[in-house]
C-alpha cells in the first residue's frame, strides 16, 4: 500500500464513471469545492470535454486544470494541483444523457484502467471510483458483475473483500455478488479469518484504535446449537471467530443475524463480518442508506467508491447529492495516509 | 376464524409462558391494567399460586379473579371478566426463576395445549402466547422449534405463515425456521402465493382498508436479471407475484431485498413478503425492536406472541416491559373481531 508522507496532501484519482450518469456533474463539484481541495488532491480520471459540457447545460461556472494524457504523469501529475486527466474516450457531444449506450460504458471502463494503472505505478495514492452502468459495461463487451471484481482482476490479487463503511455502521463480506444458494460452499475458515483479518487492519485506519468486531452466524439464531443449518456456525464460523481471537483481534461471534444489529449493539460494534450480500445490505440501506462508503480490502491500491449507481433518473439535472462522492473520496484519502508518522 | 359480535369484548387467552422467564410478571401486569380491561377479556391460561408468588417477590398487590381448570368453560368462563385460569402445572414453590428446568418447560406447553383446545372449541376469540424456553422445553421432552410449529401441528392446518407486524414494518416469511441452506428447494410459486393471500387478508383487518405489499427476492439485487442466483426470481417470484396481481392483490415485485427496505418504501409499504427468516427479522429487529408483533396467519383461530422471549437475565426483577405483551393482546383482539358489523 502507498502512502503518502505527512508533508503532502494525498492524492486521489476520481473516475468519472458513465459519463451519461451523474458521475460527471459530481466530479465538477467535487473539482470545484474548496474544503476538499485543502485535505486532499482529486484528480479526475475522465473527459474533459464531457465536464465542461454537464457544467454548461447546468450553467455551472466551471474550470479546472486540464492535463492531456499524453502529459500524464508530467508536471502536473507530480504536483499538489487538482484537476482533469483528459483521457478523451467519448466525443462529449456523442453522450446521450440517462441513456444505456456501449460508447459511455466502454469510456468508465477507460477510465477505470487507467486509473489502476496510475495506482500500481504509485502515480497516486489512491482511487475512488464514480459510478458505472453495469449494462452499458456489458454493451460495450466488458463483463464484469462490478468494479470490484475488474480491480481485483487486473490488480491480480485473490485475497480481498468487500466492505461497506458509514458512521452509524460498517460490513465487510465473505461473500457478496453471488447467488443466494451458492453461499453456504463458499465459507471456510480461511475465507473468514481472511476478512477478518483485512477488516481489522482497515479499521485500525479508519478509527485509530484497536477496533471491535462482531461475525454473524448463517442461519436462523445462527443456527440455535445445531438446530437448523448444517452447523456453518459450530463447524467453521466458530473456529474462524477462535482463530482470529488467538490472533489477538477483539471479535465476537457467530452471533444470531437478527438481533447482533440491535442499536445498543451497533454502538458498540466498530465493524461486522457478514457471510453474504444482504446480510450486511439489508440494515445497511435500511440505517444508513446514503452514508455508505464502499471500499475493497486487500488491493495494493487503496480504493473507495459511492455507494450508489449512475442513477439515470436523476442525472444531469444537478440535483444529485455529492455527499456520497466527498466522503468516498475523504475516505480514500485517510486509507493512503499512514497514520504513523515517518 | 371466530368473531366477536361488536357487543362483546373478545376474549383473549394469554398463555403465561414458561415460569421460570418474564410471563408471570408480564401476566400480572396485564391483568392490573384497566385500559386493557377495557377493549378485551384477557384470561391467563397458566398456574395462579405462580402469578400470586411473583406479585408477592415483587412487593406488588395482586388479585384477580381464578378460575379452577375444572370449572372451564363455566360461569366465570362465559362472562366478560378477566382472570386466569389456574391449571396448575406446577407448584409455585418449585420454580427456580431464571432457570432452564423440565417441570417449567412442560407447564408452558401444557398452558399452550390447553389454550389451543379452547381455541378450537370456540371458547376464547384469540391466544396470545408468552415466551417460553426452547431448551425447557426440550428438557420436558417437547421437541418444537417453537410456538408455531405446535400450534400448526395441534390445529391440524398445512397453510401457515409467520408475520411479524409493527407500526413501522411489517414482515410474512414464505420459509422461517429452516436452515439457510434449505431455502431455495422451499420455494415455490404456491407456497409464494399462500403466503401473499394469507397477508392480504390479515393486513386488510389490521389497516381496515385493501393493503400495498412488497414482495422481495432472494438473491443479491434480485439476482439482476440472471446474474446472480438460479433464476428464482424470474421462474418462481415473479411468476407468484404475477399471479397474486391477477387475484386482484396490490403487489410490487420482486425487489432487490436491500433497497426494498429503504426509509421512503417503508413508508408505503403495508407488508414484505419475504424469503427467510433473516431477510425479514434483521429490518425488524434493527428498526422496529421492542414493538414487533409475532402472529401465526392461517390458522383456525387468531394466534398472536410477545416478539421477545423469556429473558432469563431480567426474570422475577419486575423491570421486563409489558408493552410488547399488551400490543400483542390487543392485536389479537383487533384480528378476532369482525371488522363488518353484524
Amino acid at each position: 500500500m502507498h502512502s503518502t508522507s505527512p508533508q503532502r496532501k494525498p492524492r486521489i484519482a476520481v473516475t468519472m464513471g458513465d459519463p451519461a450518469g451523474v458521475g460527471p456533474e459530481l466530479c465538477v463539484r467535487l473539482l470545484q469545492n474548496e474544503e476538499i481541495a485543502r485535505e486532499l488532491t482529486p484528480i479526475v480520471f475522465g473527459d474533459a470535454a464531457v465536464l465542461a459540457r454537464v457544467a454548461n447545460h447546468l450553467s455551472w461556472s466551471f474550470s479546472a486544470p486540464v492535463i492531456p494524457a499524453s502529459d500524464w504523469p508530467g508536471a502536473l501529475g507530480r504536483t499538489d494541483q487538482a484537476g482533469v486527466l483528459d483521457l478523451n474516450c467519448v466525443a462529449a457531444e456523442a453522450v446521450i444523457p440517462c441513456r444505456v449506450a456501449a460508447n459511455t460504458g466502454h469510456a468508465a471502463y477507460h477510465y477505470l484502467e487507467r486509473a489502476i494503472a496510475a495506482g500500481l505505478a504509485g502515480e497516486i495514492d489512491g482511487i475512488c471510483t464514480g459510478p458505472l452502468n453495469k449494462a452499458a459495461l456489458h454493451a460495450a463487451g466488458h463483463y464484469y458483475p462490478g468494479h470490484t471484481e475488474i480491480l481485483a482482476e487486473r490488480m491480480q490479487v485473490d485475497r480481498w473483500c468487500m466492505m461497506l463503511t458509514s458512521p452509524e455502521i460498517t460490513c465487510s463480506f465473505v461473500t457478496a455478488h453471488v447467488g443466494y444458494y451458492e453461499v453456504p460452499r463458499l465459507l471456510t475458515k480461511e475465507r473468514i479469518g481472511e476478512v477478518i483479518d483485512l477488516t481489522v487492519a482497515a479499521m485500525r485506519r479508519i478509527r485509530g484504535r484497536e477496533p471491535k468486531l462482531v461475525c454473524c452466524g448463517l442461519n436462523p439464531h445462527a443456527g440455535e446449537e445445531g438446530l437448523f443449518g448444517q452447523r456453518e456456525e459450530e463447524g467453521i464460523i466458530a473456529p474462524a471467530v477462535a482463530a482470529a481471537r488467538g490472533r489477538g483481534v477483539n471479535i465476537e461471534g457467530p452471533l444470531p443475524p437478527d438481533t447482533c444489529f440491535l442499536a445498543w449493539r451497533r454502538a458498540e460494534t466498530d465493524a461486522y463480518i457478514c457471510m453474504y450480500h444482504d446480510q450486511g445490505h439489508i440494515p445497511l440501506k435500511a440505517l444508513a442508506f446514503d452514508t455508505a462508503i464502499n471500499t475493497t480490502l486487500g488491493l495494493p491500491v487503496v480504493r473507495t467508491s459511492v455507494d450508489h449507481g449512475t442513477a439515470f433518473d436523476i442525472a444531469w439535472q444537478g440535483i444529485a447529492s455529492p455527499s456520497s462522492l466527498f466522503a468516498a473520496v475523504r475516505l480514500a484519502a485517510n486509507l493512503a495516509t499512514d497514520p504513523v508518522p515517518h
